[in-house]
């Protein structure tokens, strides 16, 4: 295995004061930083301070940025350059960092001449190596006159200064879909930096994409193994290092934000090879689902056909089963709320959990497991408890009642929907992934009836997660709770379990008339079955590889609600689609004086 | 005058369940409703029912939208099509609405045969024509074939049938750069509908910026005025009728959205000269500012060279005066905090509030004034008070307390700086443009320590407010409060007022050395100068009018704080580059344990 390369992040990727971006860089174990010239000028520590700091951080100043609008102006022009760059070189010295950031010049006094912007840039260079320093020279894919590497290269290459080299960015590279493999060409030693940066495929244009939507590696459309094996075949020694600026990112709290930074980096490191760490755990299944709530969820599944088949030896938790569908209802207080556990059936809970660990997922003690349970348990980015369990073992928490019932058709959990505060949206599934190794599907969006509503999959085999992104909403229009999540139980008839559910006397939700007049117009369903689905209130999708029938109970807490789905044929998605027609009934049920699972 | 038309929204403008959103257009005064087809399919109530609603609230249905992949198909499909089109008319006739908007195709299954569409758009207005309904058509910026409003035209033309008109929507048309100007030859009764959305010049496909990034007409770039006179001018006689997709407003409280959309229309109206309004009212300057707190404010300003002029006759506040800058510091409860009021000397109070009125701006009651003053209140979208005040009288509140100081440079209000809810962005601006007749300035953005603030100003003469929308920050990471509004003074001179307020005591905030560090490094200040902005912590800024520079207090309450700056030439900004490191300064002061305007 090749050395392992350090990591650094740009100080731009984070929220808060320098101070705050420095401490969450290194708790997330990040060797160095890029110090982002605005982080200094605001920051009320002196360039010495924040060495000192830094290293009291054990943090490297890996690269000072950015320098702008340099090379190839008129010779007045290019004087004051050299004299603002001197001014830089100096806080640098004084930072302890030694590489300073020049991006191509957007200037309108820039000129379109190879020969002074390598005259220029070598003037520069001189200056810098005069102090120990080095000049990273980058194409910004919005360059007045160099916006490829390629071209950066060229002009690097007729500066010829041994302090003059370039900086690639993964981002203006594949941004614009420059071919990176021509990188393995240029000598190791002469790439002074590489930044990475992922970003979804958008149809605009590439400056606002660059200054909002950026991604870590991993998190976007950009196949960033693929880049960086390119630029450390040429030999490339130096560190990885993340730069991407993003709305959300540089909002949100910057202490899970550098982990997920480094989750990224980390997961990258592994796909080139460059880390060995134990093989995700490839699940088989959910173990079982724990749902927090006040008293009530249990009735709920009852009217489910579900059997109270354990109570926990010493707390206020229940076991519900039905075929393969295992709910853990833990009454003991709703300040959580919602889906408290997902539980994964792993064939190496330790070996999986070691995975977890070196991937910066908190390992939770295991106070609630008996002692000779195989069983670990991680915390996701949103708090949610990951079990992973590699038997039977965890029922030995529960005295078996015997009781049994009848059933309704349940057969075990099709998915488990995690609603996740915006700011946790890519990070979640980032976590799921790298952890896990479930796969995320591309997002998707739709138009709930409060705003719309960013949401994917993620799932390996029959392990199947759905990761919705809430809504922000203000004031007096804010929600009383925050939307729900839910389990989803597997059936193999949608119609028939919904008949004998409301037989039961399930508050299951009322989809309006509306609905199905509309799949009436749209569709060419069969009479018959759509009368069942409107009957039943059941919904109904399809895609080109089957279809989907759903339908969802009244929330049984404050925050969750149990749904029943029926796969036909390789329909691969969720009923997204449907996902409107459910909030509004939710909230036409709360309209209506029924906040909860009253059942009917 | 010609005579005023009709107004209506589109329900998906707004947020909510589709009874939030008639409620909230209703209540706004809009006459109708495009009816969103996705609001109808998730609502409970049946279209009769929601017939009855919009009668009951005094709203017709103008329009049943979308119908989408009619045209141009093979005969399989229209058939299909016909019979999906059918079941909607039905819906249609139970609604009570009697016009459909078909949009041009995106179906890959249509051909571009403006024969076969005019053809089948026959047929198809046929079937409406036998219900006593219309067909509307309109193209779609990314219609597959059909992607201008000309081009739809030629169709309409060739299907030649009463039931089949135009749908013309300003988004479509001027976004792709189309010259409205020809659709004055279209004779007025073949558009059938008109939609009209403004919009930001934004870098991107037009398929994205339509469906996030719309705004209601005068909050973007598009010329409104002139896109409507030309469909007025055509003869059509219609609805004016907003569709305005925005993330924002879909997740905003839809009552004060709606109250925001009427204005828009009611102020796109009286450029039109469809509508009568008294005047703006031109206002001369500001009258007084009123910053709500809890007790310390009064003492800061008296650090500042201000004097407690008058007391309250009956409440705990004070006015404090130092040449033509007037502060009522309100110390009666930090609950609505920060600014509290904007007073606005205008030339005649009551016209003004008459017009404020009419643009559906709140009237407050004249709790506070004395009788006899010549004053009026109306309030903000965020509840900001603005006074309108004719004269002095309103003084006549305050028993003079012959206090005097020596003061420290302040002549006046330069600016008031209302920070506001992201969600109130657009309306705030909206507001003081319609209101008062303030010209907002384009929008900026700049990186705060903790997120991107988008800033504008709205200015008319010596008046000027700055609109900041706040970041949204969650959890552990929220600010204990929001982000502080601030009342900027004007003075001559900067530096001696720093000086003399430092003299005085004032809690000045200390602005890092890094910063004058980069001045010097970017700018050729005399030394001397950039010596006394260093030694006195003021900051600078330029444009190609001319300077600025500023500087700002410790907070001097919970959300509020205070300013002073210094004109030189015609700068026109409000230093906006500096505000990150104002930012900071605040942080590091409140870090340092010092979080209120604790005197030096």
């Amino acid at each position: 295995m090749p050395p392992e390369p350090r990591t650094a992040i740009a100080t731009v990727c984070l929220s808060g004061t320098l101070d705050d971006k420095l401490a969450a860089a290194a708790a997330a174990g990040f060797d160095g930083v890029e110090l982002f010239e605005n982080d200094l000028l605001v920051s009320p520590s002196s360039p010495a301070e924040i060495r000192r700091r830094c290293a009291d951080l054990g943090l490297s100043i890996d690269l000072y940025q950015p320098f702008r609008d340099f090379e190839a102006v008129p010779p007045d022009l290019h004087a004051a350059n050299l004299r603002r760059a001197r001014h830089k070189l100096d806080v640098m010295a004084a930072l302890g960092a030694d590489t300073v950031l020049v991006c191509s010049s957007v200037s309108p006094h820039a000129v379109d001449d190879d020969d002074l912007a390598a005259e220029q840039l070598h003037a520069l260079a001189e200056v810098a190596a005069g102090r120990g320093m080095k000049v990273a020279y980058e194409a910004l894919a919005w360059g007045r006159h160099v916006s490829g590497y390629e071209h950066a290269w060229r002009i690097v290459r007729r500066a010829a200064h041994p302090a003059l080299g370039l900086c690639l960015d993964s981002f203006h590279i594949l941004s614009k879909g420059h071919d990176p493999a021509p990188i393995r060409a240029i000598p190791g030693e002469k790439i002074f930096f590489l930044q990475l940066a992922d970003a979804p495929a958008l149809p605009m244009d590439v400056l606002p994409w660059s200054r909002h939507h950026r991604l870590f590696p991993g998190q976007g459309d950009f196949d960033l193994t693929a880049f960086t094996g390119h630029v450390l075949a040429a030999g490339y020694r130096g560190p990885l290092s993340l730069e991407v600026f993003n709305d959300v990112f540089r909002q949100a709290d910057p202490r899970p934000a550098a982990v997920d930074a480094m989750r990224s980096l980390l997961t990258l490191k592994e796909s080139l090879g460059l880390l060995d760490l134990p093989p995700a755990p490839a699940p088989a299944g959910h173990a079982f689902a724990e749902v927090v709530t006040d008293p009530g969820a249990g009735r709920v599944l009852a009217t489910l056909g579900f059997a109270r088949t354990g109570v926990h030896r010493t707390k206020p938790v229940e076991l519900w089963e039905q075929g393969d569908a295992r709910v853990v209802v833990n009454e003991s207080g709703a300040a959580h709320g919602a889906v408290g556990a997902v539980a994964l059936a792993v064939p190496d809970p330790v070996r999986a959990a070691r995975r977890a660990e070196a991937l910066l997922a908190p390992v939770l003690p295991r106070t609630r497991g008996p002692r000779e349970a195989d069983l670990a348990a991680v915390a996701a980015p949103d708090g949610t408890e990951v079990f992973l369990c590699g038997n039977d073992d965890w029922r030995g928490d529960f005295v078996p009642t015997g009781e049994t019932a009848d059933g309704a058709g349940i057969i075990g959990i099709d998915h488990v929907a995690l609603t996740q505060p915006f700011d946790h949206f890519e990070a979640a599934a980032s976590f799921y992934r790298a952890v896990f190794g479930l796969t995320p599907s591309p997002v998707t969006e739709f138009a709930a009836p409060y705003g719309l509503v960013r949401t994917r999959g993620v799932a390996a085999g029959n392990v199947r997660l759905t990761l919705d992104s809430t809504v922000v909403r203000r004031g007096e229009w804010a929600p009383a709770v925050p939307e729900p999540q839910h389990v989803a139980f597997a059936c193999t008839d949608a119609v028939a379990a919904a008949e004998a559910m409301r037989a039961l006397g399930a508050p299951l939700l009322d989809i309006p008339g509306n609905y199905y007049d509309d799949l009436e117009a749209r569709l060419d369903l069969p009479p018959s079955r759509l009368a069942a689905l409107r009957a039943n209130s059941v919904l109904y999708d399809r895609d080109s590889h089957g279809e989907f029938l759903h339908f969802t109970t009244a929330l049984a807490g404050a925050r969750v609600f149990f749904e029943v789905v029926q796969r036909i044929g390789g329909y691969r998605g969720f009923g997204v689609v449907n996902a409107p027609v459910r909030m509004a009934a939710h909230r036409a049920r709360r309209n209506a004086g029924l906040p909860l699972g009253t059942l009917a």
